[in-house]
């Protein structure tokens, strides 16, 4: 068990709120990125890769939200460094509402590269030791991976606009999340609440390029799945989502 | 003089910069309709504009910075209703770092208008009252227009995603600078810093509508200029756009 447990309070701001007020879920992904980098920064390791051209690279999320906060609320964000295996690490965010309920979890996997070469690089003694990570927890923290896309109802593309780059100068991770559930139906989107997202990386994509969102959506009961491919003009494969939206209950 | 000033601490998140780890204008102008919006619901006003279908609408900015924040650091937001004159309303806001230097400013115009029959209507005693701000000051706040765009040298579209949405069901007014300053090149963008930007807004938009940014650029010794115009599918005129550019000082 990690004990690098590192917390920061994010008040919801309007720009974070979709039009129902409900949090966006791609804020809730901007949080997690930015308490990461922050936690990241205060532990040294952002000097570090920095002088030694390494960095870590996003491969997964595995999001579950039950609450949505609102416009104005306070909410605390934890996340904690869990474990490192040969390239990669793993990572957990959880957000809880001020009654110390806790609204959202999310675990995520990274992996370690040379910037330069871009090649991976196994996790060395001296990243072990200021994340705090122990030798022995090598175990990996649960995360599913997207579905496959069998059949396309829906396809979109955009163009990498410079608001969306990081700074690396790719296209920011919560972008392809962006691109993929502008895909869904309003009617979706309005009526049904994203309680379930799990994101598979791909490739990075750079500032002017166009890619491609194609979308495959299917209901079972009370629950529609949409699942996203994300390719670029030479029809390489970017990204894969899977989104489960829940029907909203309604106030009687 | 308005005596209600009301702050706001923002620290800067890592999604807020650019890939120079600089905050992006678009985030400083996200601080402003945030903070606007809290204090205007803190008064009381955000209740009664719902019950009596009334709204603000945003009609101009007009921003100076003189620095840009950084990622992690904290800033005080500082605003207040300035005045009122018969349709419209005058807001001031102002960051200031932790040494207390002014690092930005900003003079914004808004309309109030009935939601239902999207009129103008005169500001009435009750929001005088609740937002604290004098009949006798009627006198407005200094806010340049931006020079009318004569020669295109940059078009580009941009269709209006569900992110861009705001909670009235329009494209938000920071989109309109976000699509604006995608059309500027990353050459100004990396080599120069925006210290002015003055924006004036003709009509809103809807999800899924095509926006075309039209752009002409021009230099005057150390300063670029950009003028923008942004249309409809049918050539409305949406929003007029000017930025001012000065070149980087290089470290030696």
């Amino acid at each position: 068990m990690n004990s690098n447990i590192f917390e920061l309070e994010y008040r919801i701001p309007y720009y974070d709120v979709d039009y129902q007020k409900r949090t966006l879920i791609t804020s809730l992904i901007n949080y997690f990125n930015d308490i990461a980098f922050v936690q990241s920064e205060n532990l040294g390791g952002i000097a570090y890769l920095t002088q030694n051209n390494l960095g870590w690279v996003l491969m997964n999320w595995d999001i579950k939200v039950d609450r949505y906060p609102r416009f104005n609320e306070r909410v605390l964000v934890r996340t904690a460094p869990h474990s490192f295996n040969k390239f990669f690490a793993y990572r957990w965010f959880e957000i809880y509402d001020k009654d110390e309920i806790k609204i959202a979890k999310a675990n995520s996997r990274w992996l370690l590269i040379n910037t330069e070469k871009r090649r991976p690089v196994k996790i060395n003694d001296y990243l072990y030791g200021i994340y705090g990570v122990s030798y022995e927890n090598n175990n990996i923290l649960p995360i599913e991976e997207p579905q496959k896309l069998l059949s396309i109802d829906i396809e979109k593309q955009f163009e990498v606009r410079y608001s969306d780059l990081d700074s690396n100068g790719h296209a920011n991770n919560v972008k392809y999340v962006v691109w993929a559930l502008d895909t869904v139906p309003l009617e979706i989107i309005s009526n049904y609440s994203l309680k379930r997202l799990k994101v598979k990386y791909e490739k990075e994509v750079t500032y002017g390029k166009t890619v491609r969102v194609l979308t495959g959506i299917f209901s079972e009961q009370k629950t529609i799945v949409s699942l996203h491919k994300i390719v670029d003009e030479d029809e390489t494969e970017l990204c894969f989502l899977e989104s489960v939206w829940f029907l909203n209950e309604k106030l009687s």
